[in-house]
């Protein structure tokens, strides 16, 4: 399609406006080159990812792959939930929340050792970390009742700097472990380390520790052994990247003070209006439809987030776990190798307009840009940086400056535009991505609900802690040997690990854990090894 | 290349493994599938890098476009700068932040109204800001004399929350703007916003400021006027992305309680190690031989930085920018059009391995990942998360799992480790980068050293403030009249920005300064604006 002249873009721009007055959301696609018969071509794949989607709500196991319900959207509208337990279930999680919630809030829950919690701790990975990171970080304010922080790592020194920072406010320190399984080797981790921290300064980790996991899980079973503070569900139909509007976002960011009544709104006020089966009138389905445009349903192009707001500057790293998590799969739902893909990345503007959207502007045309503008910036007035011209005049300037450069280097872009900030068009934001995921995987036939490929790295890290048993365990029964890789694979009957034991012995000799020394040499296979 | 055995991968691994024995860092590329006669291809080209490479440092206008000398390495060196008075320059520039560092953890160099300075805040965007961003963020400890907090945009709202953060402590902070020119839009902006809070505290901002600036700049001549505090020098000869070891990156982390000797001595180091022209025994050329193998010299496969280091989760944006802003241009240094491009993105691990990692094992083969290993988790004993196995180890297992899987699924990888992080060994992590962007980006025949589409944004942004201006001006003498945006287009005889005015009105009819209000109707087209 050729550049249009400014009229021909003014008439295509009114053409496709989209704008949900109540949810004070507008979406922008006239940046996008599609032509005329686009929707047309794309109406039979639509009309069937429609009911697809009607069945997923309905209560199908639409993640077939693992035998499972697909609830997320349940989540903020209980009353479509397959069975009055679920629903019962969901409307007496929110309750339990905001009581809990208001209960430390106001004391009436708080430490035997201190007058009140005033930090949250957050243990999770993968989406029980992301969810709450971004939203809390949207919302966040200097008044907050309490602060938010965030393990998400089995990195010790990482573990080492949040607990040194918060070693004064132990006391007043919540622990909210989440893991749906208890299984999650890196929550776990983490959460004998917190633990070992709490006792080191002479406090009861249990009484400053809630979990969030599935009913009779392993930690669901550790938190009532050990008469922890409080345990909140979690659901096999709610898979990690979507959990943000369960209880695993939902308590981390009540804690923090927000509305999650006006979160939940606006996610329910955006499934409303994207159920609708008009793609030009459904925002995650123009969405959607744009992804596949743009990649010709085969992810060729990367998409780059950059909201206008630095509050929002989380908001490319959440997408990219939403969304490649969901689309990046080998196979599609009838087996076929497929090798699907969409990469996202992104951080904020116009930051990145002094970063890396050089590249954007004169590289490779591998990518669209999706702006997000957020059209108020403050309440009060501002002050004019220059006559009659205001801080958040020049932001919004840039975004329109780069939408439009862009443009003309013949690059695409879509913006989507928040009236204001708030829980609640927070709330619409995600309901509007997860969505559009979930219409643009029907579209091009995957699973968005499961993650095989996270287990590939998990299993072999499995094998590797193996290894290093067998190893040390040869090595302190010769300890008077110096063993280099190759020799010990062999002694241990392993000749095929001789790499992964150079690795493994490298790491471990230098920590002082383990008693393993090391011989330096000019290469890893003469490099010895032993134990101490 | 065909997969190989765990006998042939151990070979390969010896075989190419590069050690940095003094500065503790290592490189692997044997799971990059270049074959034998690939770095006999190269050997002509990398000869040429190489002469480019000592002419640039010789003081060279390496940065033809702009007629500039490129002289990032001269900072630690200065003894290799091209005359004495830039070398004394540099000397002395060190010396001095050092000094007044000193100064201000001493309380010899205090506020008026309070007992010392505890708190920096940094304005600054670009690389005025990610580099000492990153690293603050790596070194930061519980224990800092100082904490630095970020202004990094011209958004109200995000520095509204800054500043409430800091609103206690304003009377302890030290402002530090750094603009080469004192004409960065975001950087003016966010400077008189902030003076405004000091002068709403009762405090002055000139004795709480310090410039960092080129001589005789429109920052230095105000600095200057108002009596700032003080001011350190920025050179035209640095590039804002390479700036992190010249006064813009010295004087925060300084500040912070950073050793800056030992960051500048470890990318000296590296620099020595990184100026020899064999491939294989040079670390950053090794690197820039890979990014040429995998993108096959035009970036067609993205670079994914994974540290598995909490401390270096800011590192692949620190990169995204140093790599996509050096080498994403349009054309060559001979002006033909080539559209080249590198695309960064990456978080950390393990915690990606929950998130866009599933993409990686199973989606397209699109990209080739950079791990960074740090083998030191901590120097005292850490608590068995399971019998005989740390966090740690998990650490390093996930890294390694995920190296072999993808491996395995055919994906390129290869793996940077450094013995531990300190300040000497992130500088020369910095200064490797710094020099492979350098030697790839001669192989590829591009400047790395300018940036002419950051212009283009910047430009159309200015077009943008200026269209504003002649809308209020004309919408304030006709305030009796509600426009359309067609109407007020011709009204001001600018027919073809009738688009553009839609965005200004619609944006500042949403904040209060202008008294612009605004008439809904179901189009943009048929929406009104009017003065008030």
């Amino acid at each position: 399609m050729d550049t249009l002249n400014t009229a021909q873009l003014w008439d295509r721009y009114n053409k496709y406006f989209l704008r949900a007055e109540h949810l004070g959301l507008s979406l922008d696609v006239s940046r996008m080159r599609f032509d005329e018969a686009f929707f047309d071509r794309m109406k039979v794949p639509f009309a069937e990812a429609f009911s697809s989607m009607a069945l997923l709500e309905g209560g199908a196991h639409a993640n077939a792959d693992e035998d499972r319900m697909v609830g997320h959207y349940w989540l903020r509208q209980p009353s479509m939930a397959p069975s009055d337990d679920m629903r019962q279930d969901i409307e007496q999680t929110v309750e339990d929340i905001k009581r809990f919630a208001r209960d430390v809030h106001d004391g009436a829950v708080k430490p035997k050792t201190a007058d009140g919690f005033y930090v949250t701790l957050l243990i999770g990975i993968g989406g029980s970390a992301l969810g709450p990171q971004f939203v809390c970080d949207a919302l966040g304010t200097a008044d907050d009742p309490m602060i938010v922080r965030f393990i998400d790592n089995t990195d010790p020194d990482g573990m080492d700097r949040i607990l040194d920072e918060l070693s004064d406010m132990l006391g007043q320190t919540l622990t909210v472990v989440v893991s749906k399984s208890g299984g999650t080797v890196e929550t776990h981790n983490a959460m004998l380390e917190v633990k070992k921290a709490y006792e080191q300064a002479g406090l009861s980790f249990a009484e400053h520790a809630v979990a969030i996991t599935c009913k009779d899980s392993q930690l669901d079973k550790l938190a009532q052994q050990d008469h922890w503070l409080r345990t909140f569900p979690m659901w096999d139909w709610v898979g990690g990247r979507t959990s943000v509007l369960s209880a695993a976002g939902l308590l981390p960011v009540a804690l923090q003070g927000v509305d999650i009544d006006a979160l939940l709104r606006g996610a329910r006020e955006c499934d409303v209006l994207t159920r609708g089966s008009s793609v030009l009138e459904n925002p995650a389905a123009l969405l959607a439809a744009m992804w596949h445009y743009a990649g010709d349903g085969r992810g060729t192009r990367d998409m780059v987030v950059l909201p206008y707001c630095d509050r929002l500057a989380m908001f490319g790293k959440y997408l990219q776990q939403l969304v490649m998590e969901s689309i990046g799969k080998s196979c599609d739902r009838d087996g076929q190798q497929v090798h699907q893909g969409l990469t996202v990345y992104g951080n904020k503007g116009s930051t990145d307009q002094h970063a890396f959207v050089q590249q954007l502007q004169e590289g490779p045309g591998d990518f669209f840009v999706t702006f997000i503008e957020v059209l108020q910036h403050r309440s009060k007035a501002s002050i004019m940086v220059s006559p009659d011209v205001t801080a958040g005049d020049y932001l919004d300037a840039f975004l329109h400056g780069t939408r439009n450069s862009l443009y003309n280097s013949g690059r695409d872009s879509l913006t989507i535009t928040l009236d204001h900030l708030d829980a609640r068009s927070l709330g619409a934001l995600i309901a509007l991505f997860e969505r559009a995921v979930g219409l643009y995987a029907e579209l091009i036939h995957v699973n968005a609900y499961h993650q095989p490929g996270v287990e590939h790295g998990k299993k072999a890290a499995g094998e590797t802690i193996k290894l290093q048993a067998l190893a040390l365990q040869h090595m302190r029964t010769h300890a008077d040997t110096a063993w280099t890789c190759q020799a010990l694979a062999d002694a241990i009957d392993r000749p095929e690990a001789v790499e992964a034991l150079y690795h493994i012995l490298r790491h471990i000799a230098s920590n002082p854990d383990h008693g393993i020394t090391i011989q330096p040499a000019d290469t890893p296979a003469l490099t010895h090894f032993q134990a101490s």
